[in-house]
Parts: structure tokens; C-alpha cells; sequence
């Protein structure tokens, strides 16, 4: 099977412009197939705070009444999204910007409200590999904005790292995929303080040691289960690195 | 040669909920390949007042400075094309929402200064019909938003009939593309006060009696002019009609 890439880069990355450029000349130098799966949290916060509508989070995850899921479609859908397109076709990669909605590409359902109501937010259902797949093969590079839809008429917002785990498992059956999570630091650190103490290679056994070694802790750890979760549904390769070293030459491989 | 429809509509009807609604229904009923091109200018007026931006128009044309253009990339890009993709799915239409960098299905250029300095406003230079025919053909619905790509890297703002016109345009040598604009009256009136007094159908020569007796006048002029250009570029049919009467049985007809 041919090789495929998938790249998650957070807000930070995609909304400076400087880092932005940086990624997209890097993103436009990785050969074979690609996906690009985008945030920009910071953005919409930001637009929000300037349409006078107050950003709400709870466990890192935002609140999306209806005004904020308003914000997210334009900022995530709209002004980032389009943004990395153009910059991409400015440099020679046939890119299409996608949410979930487009060619129904993934679908997904409101989160049920437990304890808390997190709004017009969705959990993924479905993802249509076979679909970007087909896209892939005929040469188009798929964007992904964090945003779904739940086959009733409503977008929904998304986590970007859930997006791109969930678009790596779709796309394992028809590629080898190496899945990239871009991080600010160089990978996953053997000590917090020492920013080249990079932990090359991680498997599960090592991980449940580094967890209780306490090594591994915080928002680390489900981000490594989530790794670990897609390398189970047939993803080749998960790397977290950072964002200038997207080849996944570098920082902390789980297999 | 298969028949294609190519519908644009104003901002007016896809930004209020109730004619959307209709619009998505109507759309979802049409029988065969179809593209939806969509405005929204009266969001982005909106929008940009609560951000603090004030809408400066000439001619009817959006002046675009670099504040202005995130706003439409916003709107346009994200809020009302999502919104309509949505819409479409959950009526079992595989849409997708394109501006022109998406794919490159719509390359511009910047237009030049001479008197007013549009910004960031884009003149269609090039359509990959090609590309849109081979969408179609496996069954997606291509959504416009009014926005294009200078192939540097910039996203450009381009007029919703413009392309409408230059998409149907660039599909004629795949389809018999029949190009349909919704508008707020039935169609072209004889009496402006009678709303019932729909020309059935125009013809270059009647067009040029009609102007010159005074009963086209106005911004009417330069919409059949368009319309007569795309005929001329092997277009089928351009109808100018109300917004439910998509199916493009009423209305005006241009031959």
C-alpha cells in the first residue's frame, strides 16, 4: 500500500503568520499523499471576544452555544481554513478544504448531555475513508476544519485531534498511514525541564511503566491512548512532535 | 449531452431561515447534476458592523481592504456555505462547498486600480470545468461561495453572478447547462409596477428594442448583458426568476 501522511497542527501554528508559512512550505515538501487537519481555537476565541460572545471552556473542550457555533464555522470553516488553502495551491499542492458536512465526509452525532451541556458539539460516527481515499488518488489534498455534521442540517464542532485520529483510522484501509500530532514541544519529553530529553520511541508496554514512573502524566496521557487507540485500528505510525519537524523524522514514534 | 443546472441565488434568500429552508428543498428536488452558487453580502455587512468595519460599497461592489476580505472569507467561506452544505446533506444531496482555491476550481486576478480601489476584489481568469464535470459526474453537488484564488496565496472576492456565469460557463462543454438567477421579481417586467408582467423570453434583437424603448433599464442592462455572453460561450439557457421558481419552468428566458 502507498504511504500516507496525516498532520494535525494546532491554532497556534496556522494562525501566525510566520509559523504558518513555515508549515505549509513543509507541509508542500512531504512527497505522497497527504491530509492536513487544522485547529484555531485561539482565532474564533478572539473573534468571539470582538462579536462581544464570551468563550466558555470546560476540560480544554469550548461550550458551543449557538452564537459560538456560528464563530467556528467562520473561523474554522472560513477564515483558516480557506487561508491554508490558498497557500497550499500557492504552492504547487491541489488542496480542497473540508468539514465533515462536504461530501459527507464525516459524520457525527451532538454530544448527549450529561453533567455538562457542551452545546453543538460532535462526538464522530462515521468517517467516509473511501472517499478521501478517492480524493487522495486523483491527486487532491484534503484540509480539515474541526467541524462535523450530524445529517440533519447542523455543523458541529469538533476537537482537531479527534478529527485527525479518527481520519487516519478511515484511511488505513486503503494506505499505510503515519499519523503526526504537532505539539509545541519536540515530542514526549523524559524530563518536563529538559526540552531535548525527547523519548524516541514509545509501546504500550513502555507507556503503562512511564505512566507509573509518573514520567507520562497530565494531557499527556490520553493523547498517547488516543496514539495508541489508532496504531489498534490499523494505523502504521503515530508520531508527536513539533511542528517543524512534521517529515515524523523526529520526536516520539508509537507503534 | 446531459442536462446541468446552474442556480444562483442572493444573499437575501439564503440568510433568512425560512427561505433557506425552501431554497434547500426546492434545490434538493431539481432532477439531475446541479451547482448552487450562493451571496451573502447582507451577513457580511452585518457581521463586519459588529467587528467594528463599515461596508463601503461602489457600483453595488464591495470595497475589500484586508479587514474586509476575513470578514467575507468568513461569511462566505464558512457560515452560509457550510450552512447550506448542511442543509443539502441532510436532504440527501452529496454537496460540497468550494470557493474558487478549493481544487482551483475558480483561479483570478486582483482586479488592477484605476479610478476605486476594489482591495481584494478578483476578476475570473480561469475555470476548471473539467474539474467540476468530474465532480458531478460521481454524484457531488458543487456550492459556490463568491470567493476566488490568485494563485499566490491570496483568497479573492468575486461578485456571486460572476461566478455563477463564468461556472456555467466553464461547464458548457460537458453539460447542457441551463443558468438560472434568482432574483426578487418574477423576471424581467415589461411594467415595473405590475409584478405579473413577466417577459416570457428575450432574444438579442427584442433585448436591443426593449432597451431602446426604455422598458430594460437600470441594473437589468448589465445582468442580460452577462446573460447574452454566456449564451454566446455556449451556455443553453440563462432564465432570470424568482427564487421559488428554481425549476426554471417561469420566469425569463434568455436564448
Amino acid at each position: 500500500m502507498n504511504k500516507l501522511t496525516v498532520i494535525k497542527v494546532g491554532g497556534k501554528i496556522v494562525e501566525e503568520e510566520e509559523s504558518l508559512q513555515r508549515l505549509l512550505n513543509d507541509f508542500a515538501a512531504i512527497e505522497g499523499p497527504k491530509v492536513l487537519v487544522h485547529g484555531g481555537g485561539r482565532s474564533a476565541t478572539k473573534i468571539a471576544a470582538q462579536l462581544g460572545i464570551e468563550s466558555q471552556m470546560v476540560n480544554g473542550r469550548r461550550i458551543t452555544d449557538a452564537e459560538m457555533l456560528k464563530v467556528v464555522m467562520m473561523v474554522y470553516g472560513g477564515l483558516v481554513n480557506k487561508n491554508i488553502v490558498a497557500g497550499l495551491q500557492a504552492r504547487g499542492v491541489n488542496a480542497v478544504g473540508l468539514t465533515g458536512a462536504d461530501m459527507n465526509v464525516i459524520l457525527s452525532e451532538k454530544r448527549p448531555v450529561k453533567d455538562i451541556d457542551y452545546g453543538f458539539v460532535g462526538d464522530v460516527k462515521q468517517v467516509d475513508g473511501k472517499r478521501l481515499a478517492e480524493l487522495l488518488q486523483a491527486g487532491i489534498i484534503p484540509v480539515m476544519a474541526p467541524l462535523t455534521h450530524d445529517g440533519k442540517g447542523n455543523i458541529l464542532n469538533t476537537n482537531a485531534d479527534t478529527i485527525a485520529g479518527e481520519t487516519a483510522k478511515g484511511l488505513a484501509p486503503y494506505f499505510d498511514v503515519t499519523l503526526i500530532y504537532c505539539f509545541e514541544k519536540k515530542g514526549v519529553l523524559r524530563d518536563e525541564a529538559d526540552d531535548d530529553s525527547v523519548i524516541p520511541a514509545i509501546n504500550r508496554q513502555q507507556f503503562a511503566e512511564l505512566v507509573e514512573q509518573g514520567v507520562i502524566q497530565g494531557g499527556m496521557i490520553p493523547k498517547l491512548e488516543n496514539a495508541f487507540q489508532a496504531i489498534d485500528a490499523g494505523v502504521k505510525e503515530v508520531v508527536i512532535t513539533a511542528a517543524n519537524a512534521i517529515s515524523g523524522e523526529q520526536g516520539t514514534k508509537i507503534r
